[in-house]
């Protein structure tokens, strides 16, 4: 086990009309003047908009909103959050949607700190201040709602980036599964693949003895698989809802992650086909993550093995490991097949033509090497890239 | 799932050399004065006392000494250090110890802000305020040093109980696993012990479809099981150390106890076996849990039968799940043996003649009815010691 800093300090409140406890914990993190932010208008028609909005009014905390965020949020709309924020003496930020809005929300706070270029902060430069940030997740995903990173689109220079820093880990996380019902199949398990991919990218790690976290990753993977095929049963499942919830949570607040080197290049290589196509992280991760562990496979036979036979229940065969290790990958891409994601190219509209310029952004995004794993270069990466065709 | 509220703000600082970040720690903190708060010489004879004072006069950071702290800490030396604490002005206490320390640091953490009989926040008063604690943790068992509760005996009237507020979970934990090297087997193995029952305790639960938690629950069982046995071929085996010094803290930060009941009565009745006869915490639940288990197996045959297979590894047999359940019970007990841990009454020094002031005392501290598994009586509390003799 490696040596490990891990803090997660936010107050989650999860369950039933959990939403309703907004504004109490609004003051009881410091909040006097909050931006409310969020996306287009699922929020509205679900009644979740009035609900907050009717809140912070009967609890006298002024607020000024920001709706218009979109899937990979855009920097623009961040720089337009900063400057309201600024002018309105702001000290709070509320974000009441999914992944892209909860990261938006994180960048405005730390923009709103830094004297320069926002975007330094995704190249680099480290973060050293933060606005608060509190939030009412709508969408069960990115696990932002604990996580230390937010990841955002450039929508100028067409990049698309992440940073991370414990700053920006969210003061309180407010989250109620019936606020999930409403969310179309696709998202919901476009989802379920986006959770399922932070546990693999801690997965693949190249840290021997690391049998707790292993074990631990492998218990939260099993769960997610069994509660969404629940879901493909019955959407209004509130359990099945929870599960996948807080599971999400758990797979992106750093706890399955403590003590060994993780991977993130099939992040790396999904974050290109996003930019350049605009599809759902999670749906690009359907299509990469499975090729990727092919392609991966020989580094670590035995790892893949132990996924297949822990995780994705192949019969166990140690006389012919690599073997079973594939039927897992097979058997992951089968899940996800049934969930109505993406396996290739093809199904999102992803171009063979287009590869050398996904090679090329990803080189400027990553450089040339990169991934903990493997040291993935830029032609293990189009190897990948035309494997998904 | 039922509601929950879950809040982990400490900062952990996991791995070789972190006790070396102390000052470091204490600065970011906010602490000014500190309060070094140790038990007896074992801190002394293994150095880190030394590591420790170098560094706080290192970096000029003030501190008043109090050491004794003893197992099954005491209210009198609790009252002692709330004394010290308000006469040097002391705002931060640093616990270097193992569950006895931290909780000792707790309560003074409590009595330092509470205008009244400190005993009161241990027998029902709420907790409003608290001073910061930092701990460094030489004993993986109790998982105070990330946990809400502090348990003191009330030296006077021969009492033991435990308060809980996320108000004391601690500001920050080191824990470097090299500092457990030299913790005596019979130590080591009563806190493997207590960390496993910290895990039964939220494993016994009557909430429904909670397969999360349960699939974690197990998955950190099974961890520790494995690494016990490690620790008995080579105490020097750092990995295995590390291991079951993160799961002690993962046992009883809450995360695995997140949407369902628990139980807590186990607990209940060992801190009379504790309080009576100054055993160590972790040795009395090794006699009690299982004795309680095979009390409380007809009241949820499946969830026994469970745990037998998923993690005591007993072979399946859906036809014949309370025999089975039986067999999981007994291979715990046999496991417990193997780590030189007592099963019984005899192995402790305890007696017969003893349990109806176990009873007594047990109604005293508890009310007449208590636990989240089954609604526990004073008979059944009768019969369960008598189970053990």
């Amino acid at each position: 086990m490696i040596n490990f800093q891990f803090y997660s300090p936010t107050e989650f409140v999860f369950g039933k009309d959990s939403e309703l406890r907004v504004a109490h914990l609004l003051k009881k993190h410091g909040a006097t003047k909050v931006l409310f932010h969020y996306g287009g208008g699922s929020i509205k028609r679900s009644g979740l908009y009035d609900r907050v909005v009717n809140t912070l009014k009967e609890n006298n905390i002024p607020y000024v909103e920001l709706g218009g965020v979109v899937p990979n949020p855009r920097l623009s709309l961040v720089n337009e959050g900063i400057k309201i924020v600024k002018e309105n003496h702001i000290d709070f930020i509320l974000a009441v949607g999914g992944g892209s809005v909860m990261d938006s929300a994180k960048a405005i706070a730390i923009g709103t700190k830094y004297n320069g270029d926002l975007w330094d902060l995704y190249t680099g430069t480290k973060i050293k201040e933060a606005l608060s940030v509190g939030v009412i997740v709508t969408i069960p995903a990115s696990g932002s709602e604990a996580s230390n990173s937010s990841v955002i689109t450039n929508d100028k220079l067409g990049l698309k980036k992440g940073t991370n820093s414990d700053l920006i880990r969210p003061k309180f996380a407010i989250m109620n599964p019936e606020l999930t019902y409403t969310i179309p199949n696709y998202h919901a398990f476009a989802g379920v693949v986006d959770m399922m991919s932070h546990i693999f990218e801690r997965y693949l790690t190249n840290t021997p003895d690391v049998d707790l976290t292993d074990l631990m990753q492998e218990a939260v993977l099993i769960s997610i698989m069994d509660n969404a095929k629940r879901l493909l049963k019955d959407p209004r499942d509130y359990n099945a809802r929870a599960h996948i919830m807080w599971a999400g949570t758990i797979a992106h607040n750093g706890i399955l992650g403590v003590g060994r080197t993780t991977d993130w290049a099939s992040h790396g290589l999904e974050h290109e086909l996003s930019a350049l196509y605009d599809v759902s992280h999670g749906a690009g991760l359907a299509v990469i993550f499975p090729h990727y562990m092919l392609y991966t496979l020989d580094h670590d036979v035995d790892r893949y093995y132990r996924l297949a036979v822990n995780v994705m229940k192949v019969k166990p065969n140690v006389s012919d490991k690599r073997n079973v290790a594939i039927k897992g990958i097979r058997k992951l891409q089968a899940f996800y097949k049934s969930l109505g994601m993406p396996l290739t190219f093809d199904d999102i509209g992803a171009k063979k033509v287009d590869i050398p310029k996904l090679v090329k952004q990803l080189e400027i995004n990553r450089g040339s090497i990169f991934g903990g794993f493997i040291d993935l270069t830029m032609d293990d990466a189009r190897k990948i890239y035309e494997s998904c065709l």
